[in-house]
């Protein structure tokens, strides 16, 4: 089984430090909001949907804390928790299931709770809730997904997509692992994924550890790799997704579409419906954070130029499908994306 | 001016130890054979040209000390330079140029010369020749290759492919040196180059150094770049040119070929007559060595698995042209290519 980055027990939010990963695997307990947003903020906790569950079990921390050390009075609970929503609200810009948590919040915390037991137990549920919906995602991801790969496979990915940045078994890796489960052998490739290392310090860490074959490569090997026929397909994670299927995720994906569009091996994106942007006609809308100079300097003078966007965007004919939770949705993606988004129920069918 | 990798003056072979740079620029004052055997050996000069050219002083440096030391009977030197071809030989397996330059001096041990005098200074005639045909080939190949670049423009490169790995200005960066040198202006994009950093850590420097606008990327941030429309022309090196124009080079070139194609980027190929090799039909037939895992693994657990390759081969349908000294060769590369070996004096016609 994969790890858990991120659990609540014994009234602490326990989660894998990242940062200090692959040298020291170091489960943090903790038990105050301050170190919790730290972590957030300094990728001891990292992925979009694992911060996501972290904070909503920040909600509880609070919660509990305030019934265990005495507190009595819902309406202080309330203030107690609007503040914990305005502190989480401010460790990162960009996390989009943070945001997505902090707003649940707010609606349980102006619920009908009459006494400050009763709100904690609903604020306890839904922080259980966020993640079982998280691990239910991804296993409805990784099955789908598991489907198209073959009895024997060698896959690749890039970055890290797996159970480190998620509340379950990850998207792009939890393909990987479901096939592993359903007595598939598969083989894995991680791209180290410059210039910040997810896949060299990550996605090896986390395979290694569930017993799963993985090989290391720099990204500019991913190629070579493709051109000697070794490799069955690949399989990403995604940041955001354009109605069109043009899909933004880490830099380094659009090379590895190019490679593998070239020597013909299908390219998979797997990822949560919560990724999906129907708002975006294409690719050419998502904004692509460009990064501090001295993730790529370090080798070079300090006074350097770099060039170091965050993502790049692999246009959608590139991508042989999407999987998602309710399915695989192959092309043409600006009719097949939004038709199956709203069988699934998170799309209205009346917005383009 | 662009730097000058390898030297010879006041008897010593003066060369920059590239595994220091950027940090430090230390020029090396070798006076004896084991520790110009130990620089090459461990890459403190790099890049077959200037280890070609370093090899060559090698032999000038024995031969020297020979005379200054009282030495006068030219069989001892004979025999001196012998060992000396002999040591040079077993420093690195593959640099192509190393091996010319030991078979060329093994023709000088062997000519008419009557006293240790006269082959001293026939020694030294021919360690300053090799160097001097080294910069006239860069020279050369720059002056064809810049005639590519518009006026203003931005240019990828991967690797280095300059000043630090010839006798000359370079061969892709010789390109950038003699475009600028006419005027043009001119700013490179260097990819980092994975797993030695020799884009970081040495293209980078030689070209700040040369006051030429540079900016530094990961080499999986390439694409993005090519896609944001910011890109004229790709030039890189090569290691070995087969009949039909596929081109070995280091690893991560394939890459940067294939996103030049998607988003119609020229790619050009910039290396000397020497580095084609008409023998091989197709790049299939290009043999690529394999690296130690340590150089990728060093983030990941020492254990990992690593797939290592040093070089990869770019077919030639993903080139735009080859620049040799003899000029600018476009496709069909399997009639261009030996045509133009043939006219520069190079190559047999009869041969194939």
């Amino acid at each position: 089984m994969p790890v858990e980055a991120v659990g609540y027990e014994d009234g602490a939010v326990r989660l894998i430090d990242q940062t200090r990963l692959p040298d020291e695997h170091v489960v943090m307990e903790i038990r105050d909001l301050e170190t919790l947003c730290e972590a957030i903020r300094v990728l001891r906790v990292r992925g979009a949907p694992a911060i996501g569950v972290a904070a909503a079990y920040g909600f509880r921390l609070m919660s509990d804390q305030y019934l265990a050390t005495g507190g009595s009075d819902v309406e202080s609970l309330r203030s107690l928790l609007r503040e914990t929503g305005e502190t989480l609200a401010r460790t990162r810009p960009t996390a989009r299931n943070l945001f997505t948590t902090v707003e649940r919040f707010a609606r349980v915390v102006e619920n009908d709770a009459t006494s400050a037991e009763e709100l904690a137990r609903d604020v306890a549920h839904e922080a259980d809730a966020i993640h079982e919906e998280d691990r239910r995602l991804c296993q409805a991801i990784a099955e789908h997904g598991a489907s198209l790969l073959p009895q024997t496979a060698q896959v690749l990915t890039h970055c890290n997509a797996g159970a480190l940045a998620t509340g379950g078994i990850g998207t792009a890796l939890g393909v990987v692992y479901e096939a592993v489960r359903q007595g598939k052998a598969i083989q894995v490739f991680a791209d180290e994924t410059r210039p910040l290392l997810q896949g060299a310090r990550l996605t090896v860490w986390e395979l290694e550890r569930a017993g799963i074959p993985v090989t290391l490569l720099c990204d500019n090997a991913a190629a070579s790799l493709m051109s000697g026929g070794r490799l069955d397909c690949v399989v990403v994670g995604a940041d955001r997704i354009a109605r069109n299927g043009d899909t933004a995720n880490k830099i380094g994906t659009l090379s590895v579409a190019l490679s593998a569009e070239r020597f013909g091996v299908p390219f998979y994106v797997a990822a949560p419906s919560t990724t999906f942007d129907l708002s975006l006609a294409t690719g050419a809308e998502i904004p692509i954070e460009q990064r501090d100079a001295n993730e790529v300097a370090a080798a070079a003078a300090s006074s350097t130029q770099v060039f170091n966007p965050a993502f790049d965007v692999t246009p959608a004919d590139l991508i042989t499908a999407i999987i998602h939770e309710g399915g695989v949705v192959r092309p043409p993606f600006d009719e097949t994306l939004p038709r199956s988004l709203v069988e699934l129920g998170v799309h209205d069918p009346g917005t383009p």
